[in-house]
């Protein structure tokens, strides 16, 4: 049985990871780290503690949904006594990131902004689309709830990325966000990425490859927050046996 | 049969016109009118013209598919000489949409920027739905081939109006055709229109309500070029037994 | 403040009920009726009980998702004491139907097998359009998550029903379920309505109409359970207003 | 310049490949094999014949859209004398295949019953997702027009088996064709192939791939019979400076 501790664990995913973990066979939780105090039933015996080092010890992989200022504590803390670490925190900043990838010169790290193991395969399929139908336009759209406050989403830039890397091609040179007006033809270069928000669509990406005669639509919809948690955890159980490194959810895939 | 007159034959829809009117059981090609020159195999006895007065006397009802300063002889023609129009010429100036209702005093007279039986009740539907889901979100997208060089489609902005009304909304205030950047959240009365632009689409709209719990999603796709002359011809057998009037698709299909 | 009595309350959308009744400010969780226990917070002063006639007395309106059987004595008791009912309890047998009908006779009863305020006007939708559109061929597809029993969903069906009702078609004759082999050629009146089940879809049903030229298909996506318990909500809040009467869905929302 | 011959160029797609062929740089339409007349406008110089020797001596590469019966003298004829073929006639018998496997060891074969390059991309997207996304729900549906008389596709069926083979299943024991009445849930392994038909839809694909929290679906959309053609003939350029072999469309593109 390997224990898992959870960092983060007042946040929204943080509760889910919880929630999931319990039916797991080989995970169990050990320890979760918070700053005040958590309403949710643990089982027994979890180390509830806003000691990191008692975090840490009381761990054999740590799993991290929190924010960058709490994100680098734990950080520095795994340098000096080093275990494996899943972290799907977003925002960290350039010193935040050195230090995870100092940390995966002692242990396994898998870092992703998102854990969905069907958006990392989406970006796989986009990259090998973009190479081989040269020539088509390609075209991306996403939809969010209401109350997402960012556009386009930065799973849609990264789906932006991975096609526009299949033709190397710079995105930010070729990127579009609109359209109005007399705009002309479009150009064979440029890679749309429109933002669609309303009600309370979890997330919902299409990668459009459009040519005379033909088109191809991939499309990737998350029906519940789950994704996020369930696509944490099986990383967890992939990480906790490979070498010292730095991974990404294509890794765990083996794609 | 009724003897029918194309006007605007040299004109992409104008052949389909031609080549669509074959088959029909109550209607008969009679006369077309061209500037200068036109390759098409035509029924015998069609009477190929010039002349405007002349190719009006020839027919018995006219379908209009030039362009404005073309349409506009047409129209003072047929104010000397009353006969029923099909008029889908689009881009007419204040002067020639006067000289249109004018005639619609004493002939009937069906104008549409869009032919589509489909398009005209997606209208129809949107507006209803807009006025029922009441507090959903509404947002549209438009796909059309790498060729065309305006955006959003006059049919995109046809179906935001239908759905704007639906709410007594200001179209002009709500309309967004574009995201990107740190935009905040949602406002409720917000429509977007996004304009997808690849390959060879012919035409595709999509009008999408969102609310917390569910969503719906009307899409009208057009896969030839013949959806216009189709229509056309359809308008034109209700039509010519109309009394005098202005009439749209809507009016034509008991809408 | 209008008086909620749920009768069902430990069923799946009772449940919910509960939770969403709670940010109401015109009606107030008033009583719910239980044959055994029930876990879940309560506001102060709910009266919870196994007494059918107790339950109906704290009751200004009551909200049934129960079963046929639980079904029966509510509807007794209702006759004796009519108060508005809003019923979306599934499987009622001719019996169960007629006292339903009679107690509509001295009170306002709503009552659909689906609640979604979405699906009522999908309805319509396809309905007009099934008459407008006469020659377009007519196909169904549903998709619900993998643990569904039957096929297609009573949705659906209703769904279909309302495609055939446009075109005054019999659907028992023309519902096709499959297509597997050398089928010939399609005829122009039959309508497939084929299922599909995978992951946890919550409940999508598309309805196409499709010409030479063009097609049209409007789509109808539940994102979670609570469709039902705020559609019924919604509908509670309606009714209590009513003369006595057998209301919809499409009723409450005026089409 | 490389000289094309065209067999079955009284056929849709042999008519297609005349008309496509026009712009071609690097090709020339040099003879057509026709066993009465031809109706069209071909280049000065093209050989028109009845005789399979000297259509075949007057092509550097022949391209096949024939019938099996008409394909087996074409077969014969190449085995005395090879030449590069391009084949997309479907329904060939046991013995007629041999002969292409035979050819195949003296000069390079490429044979696809579907020419379309965004299929065979569809087909390796399919089974990489099959195979990463273990566990996921497979539906599959498919649309084709109205006039239609077998189902599903011979796409649907090659997509299914990219699918099966991406888990090894034997799709002949998973296949599903429809669905109705008290089916029970759903098994892990089945995989369902689902046909609609409708209006003049040239033909969609679509993959699903469901799970609890996510689902990802991939569409391919044919939006003109020219997509056969000119795969054909971009098949042809890589074709006719490859070694003696059998190749796919999937090889053509380097998949």
């Amino acid at each position: 049985m390997v224990n898992v501790g959870i960092y983060g664990a007042t946040g929204r995913v943080g509760k889910l990871l919880i929630e999931d973990l319990g039916p797991e066979e080989t995970l169990k939780l050990s320890a979760v780290y918070v700053r005040n105090s958590l309403e949710a039933s643990l089982p027994e015996g979890t180390l509830v503690t806003n000691d990191v080092e008692a975090f840490v010890a009381a761990s054999d992989i740590i799993i991290d949904f929190s924010l960058p200022e709490a994100a680098q504590p734990l950080l520095e803390t795994l340098l000096k006594t080093p275990k494996p670490l899943v972290s799907g925190t977003t925002g960290l900043n350039v010193h935040q990131l050195n230090l995870l990838k100092e940390l995966s010169g002692v242990a396994p790290v898998l870092y992703a902004t998102n854990m969905s193991l069907g958006v990392a395969l989406l970006n796989k399929l986009v990259n090998l689309a973009s190479k081989t139908l040269d020539g088509f336009d390609i075209e991306i759209v996403e939809m969010h709830h209401r109350h997402k406050k960012d556009a386009p989403s930065g799973t849609a830039l990264t789906l932006a990325e991975s096609a526009a890397a299949g033709r190397e091609l710079d995105l930010d040179k070729v990127r579009v966000s609109g359209r109005n007006g007399n705009i002309g033809e479009r150009t064979g270069d440029e890679i749309a990425v429109m933002a669609l928000r309303g009600g309370d669509i979890v997330g919902r990406h299409t990668v459009g490859f459009y040519n005379d005669g033909e088109f191809i639509e991939l499309n990737h919809t998350a029906t519940s927050r789950n994704t996020f948690s369930k696509g944490a955890i099986r990383a967890a159980k992939w990480l906790h046996t490979q070498p010292s490194g730095l991974y990404s959810i294509a890794d765990c895939l083996g794609l």
